[in-house]
């Protein structure tokens, strides 16, 4: 894959996103838990984990068919909440298992430190043409 | 519905949400969004949306099964992204369609500063008794 | 809306949908439950709520963009069930909550003959081109 | 696990279900495609392959909890479409990911008959303890 360089994330930057892989097979980031992430009784904001998910599905997509000068976006996720995480450092997994002309289908979990997975997903990311004029592969190369 | 007040909400603090209403009918938060809710290309990132409908339904049925000295959390949340949001204030509307014993399940749109429907999404929130020796009648009245 | 004939669908034959109305805004099918449609402990089998929403909101869909000469498929559904179906008559009622040139969104609810609301349901059709050479404007028309 | 035996399923009867594992690590049915299983343009019913995660998630979770007096009862799927199914023989493959006291969660996949995933799943399965009085152990022991 060309080597491309994506516009930073504000959103993920006010979470705390490390970027690990954009391995469509295998696709990593990680988010050491701060305070900050914590809902009323003090685990982790599912809001937190579904963004990471996103964020990783989203980015990874994105950068695999921008050099063919097209963007990506997501259109719909479910995620299954299964245990609760209070702190240490996660880890989201993400991989395409589907990957058409117009949408990528994507399988995700979510890891404690443990290695327990708290949270499945699976998200659909839209694949469409650039706006017209607009030329991404300014984008890429390093 | 008897007065309750919750414990703060870190992560809804660190994203901006403002509460609106907690009723299970029509349950309602607002965002005015600002630079740190982009995503890369500019536009809203989706895990902010779905971090105020997860906020929304599980504060609104965390407050509804709280008399009864029992605890909500989410348990799967699915949604499906419309239409871009580029700024403004957005809110989002939220109802529990079936309030069962053990599961509530919402409906939920996210509306932008026009009051187009940018995201709909659909929840379940999960219900228990309290753990052994938790008291949360403590946090009810006012 | 131009009148249009959609050929049959068997597997819809095969469960006995009824059809009621195929307007984007409220279509509706009904079944009238038989043994046929339990599952091992005698309720209505999930499938059976399932198939009719995808049936009613994909048919409703191909209708509405086959003037066009496109057509429509069925790319992701989520459902939730509230409350068990034992006998009688029920009805699935679809809205389009979104109408895009890819794809359309669907909020669905299956209602039991007393008119409670026993799932509900939101559901993703795509929409495409025909392939090359096909025309199916040859469906339209009485 | 102990040998349990349970009602059949007139609905898998119907559509022509084959039940060939129901292990949660690795639970299958197959289906063998006929004109009964076509919409409109000819394609198996996206209603078909869901009915069968239905049916093997249930059923294999349902066979899991029996012996402890406890009944299962889907509760949320969400599914993705990839790839038409014309003909031939099509497996599921489902396995549990969470195996909670109240939900279990799963991951389904369809495969057509070259292996290729044709359509993904999630799905939540609930339990809870039959209905007082009924003893659904005489359906255990072969």
């Amino acid at each position: 894959m060309p080597e491309v360089s994506l516009p930073n994330s504000p959103f993920d930057a006010l979470i705390g996103s490390e970027w690990i892989s954009d391995d469509p097979d295998d696709a990593r980031v990680r988010l050491t838990m701060t305070d900050d992430h914590r809902q009323p009784m003090g685990i982790m904001h599912g809001g937190v984990m579904v963004s990471l998910i996103e964020s990783i599905c989203s980015r990874t997509c994105a950068r695999a068919v921008l050099p063919d000068n097209r963007v990506s976006m997501g259109q719909n996720i479910s995620v299954s909440f299964l245990r609760p995480i209070s702190d240490g450092t996660i880890e989201v997994r993400a991989r395409a298992v589907h990957r058409g002309r117009m949408t990528w289908v994507w399988q995700a979990e979510v890891l404690d430190p443990e290695g327990r997975v708290c949270a499945t997903a699976q998200m659909t990311t839209a694949i469409r043409d650039a706006p017209e004029g607009v030329d991404l592969s300014s984008l890429s190369g390093g």
